[in-house]
């Protein structure tokens, strides 16, 4: 990590894991808590809550009693969307480990995903600014609504062949982006801070979130599998109609997009040359720099909302450094 | 319906069901949207919202205004279970019409329900008395996670052998008492009552749900199916461990006993028989009797609670009238 002030975040992860694991109980039914804490203790970088926590700061929560609850709350939410979306996609593993539904069955994964969507809520509750928890439910609400949404889209655009990249922007910005800028619009709300700076914070994560998939996007197809750590090629073998396909089927020449919607209509058994003709199409196309120039508008974006909010400079430096981390290049 | 003032149950019905029926539009994803506006169209008796509206107008709130949101919220959630309960029983209808994930899928379900639980807390969002709600959003957390924790001991308890009467109740209780009694505690908070009355009407709703269940429970195997319109000895059929067959094991001698859960154990492909000795060997054992016992107990307790709130008499009569007529006898 190149943050500049690396020392404050691992602290604050710290922190937050602590009060997470505090969160850990014996409480009754089993059936219904266990699979809670399992999910929770999977792991992951915590990105949400430490961004919550660094907006709360910016904003004179130094000790973060007024936004650790804000921090839980997001991380829980995250955690019932994987929990949820595993069920719905038949996913066998979650961070290397059985997901939920696999360790215990489909019904234990509904239950507790649905009690954990009303534990997100609960910690929203235990915010000592009162003042402030009307707005803090609306935007939670808010946020909640767009990222069902965006799953929706998500599953609805796997039939479609119509996808228009403005729908598929939409959807990322809605699955993905506006969790981050949730996280830290209701950090800052949390702290005390003015509308129009949680407003500000809230465009920075909506941003940088859409920055950071366009770049998971590109890494997928064009990265180093030993630098990334996943299957390059994985969205062309599972034909995901991602901002790169339908960047390229806008590029290419007619015969080049036949081709591509042909190797998008097929699930070849191995998919080895599949993956190498996709690839060397999206190339001839120019698709990795048509991705990088939109992640970098959107991250220059990102930043200028950033500059523009009130708050402790310092602190903010940090959120920037957390925020290039996430967005950094294989190199 | 024996009420005193039906004329007011009927006028509060009427006004729920037009300002439910404006919740319905158009918002994309028709995917998501389209299942929710089909359950909450479904019907039923809608005993939730019209409680917590009468709650809210024994303390002034005459137009209802500030407890349409409330009912609401009750409404969606109460519908938001029956949706997610109906994936994990499996069922394929619901009020005589498809369940959701019958007419459409799981995973619809699934999301579909998820974001109608975020509805409900955008409904409390939206009550006008600011104030009232970080108490109320406490309220809907503390209600809503005992209807979770109901439903997985109802699941645990389908596999255990020794349920104790004790944790049969809590267990009814915690799956359909806590919400009547939330809807009733949050209408009164919208109003702008003082807590003491709030909790009134939460134990009077309670204790009136707890009657409802064992009432509900006795019709079901000493009912007449031309009044009730359901099929007399279901739960005998499915071996459902409720109140009438805990009790028996007390009361009945070893023998009697030792048959009882033989035929527990067992799900003979012709019921006819099995549903005829189960039925005769509670009556011989004095189940009706016992039943009737304790919901009148609950039903008095409750009535207790009721007298002890504040509030406008006139409407408190009307609210008293609708559970009379929750709790009728077949006669």
């Amino acid at each position: 990590m190149s943050s500049p002030y690396p020392s404050m975040i691992d602290d604050l992860r710290r922190q937050f894991l602590d009060r997470l694991a505090a969160t850990f109980s014996d409480r009754e039914p089993r059936g219904l808590y266990a699979p809670i804490d399992y999910i929770l203790d999977l792991g992951g970088k915590r990105v949400r809550p430490l961004v919550a926590l660094l907006a709360a700061r910016m904003f004179g929560d130094e000790d973060l009693n007024k936004s650790m609850p804000v921090a839980l709350a997001v991380e829980v939410f995250h955690n019932f969307t994987l929990l949820h979306d595993d069920i719905m996609d038949d996913s066998p593993l979650r961070r290397g480990q059985m997901t939920v539904h696999e360790k215990w069955d489909i019904n234990t994964g509904i239950l507790s995903g649905d009690l954990m969507l009303i534990q997100a809520y609960q910690y929203l509750c235990e915010c000592p600014n009162k003042a402030a928890l009307p707005e803090m439910l609306c935007t939670f609400n808010r946020v909640a609504t767009g990222v069902c949404e965006g799953q929706q889209y998500d599953v609805d655009f796997e039939a479609r062949q119509d996808v228009t990249i403005g729908e598929y922007l939409k959807m990322i910005e809605l699955k993905t982006a506006v969790l981050l800028g949730g996280a830290l619009e209701l950090g800052a709300l949390a702290a005390g801070a003015k509308k129009e700076d949680a407003d500000h914070l809230y465009a920075f994560g909506r941003l940088t979130g859409l920055a950071f998939q366009l770049q998971d996007d590109l890494l997928d197809t064009f990265g180093d599998s030993k630098v990334t750590g996943k299957r390059t090629g994985n969205d062309i073998i599972r034909n995901k109609k991602t901002f790169l396909f339908l960047k390229a089927l806008e590029l290419l020449g007619k015969e080049d997009k036949d081709e591509l919607n042909a190797w998008f209509a097929d699930s070849p058994a191995d998919p080895a040359n599949k993956v190498i003709r996709v690839t060397d199409m999206m190339a001839r196309a120019g698709i990795p720099q048509a991705v990088a120039e939109l992640r970098d508008q959107y991250q220059a974006d990102a930043y200028a909302h950033l500059d523009a909010a009130g708050g402790d400079p310092g602190v903010k430096a940090v959120l920037r450094a957390l925020a290039e981390s996430l967005l950094q290049r294989e190199s």
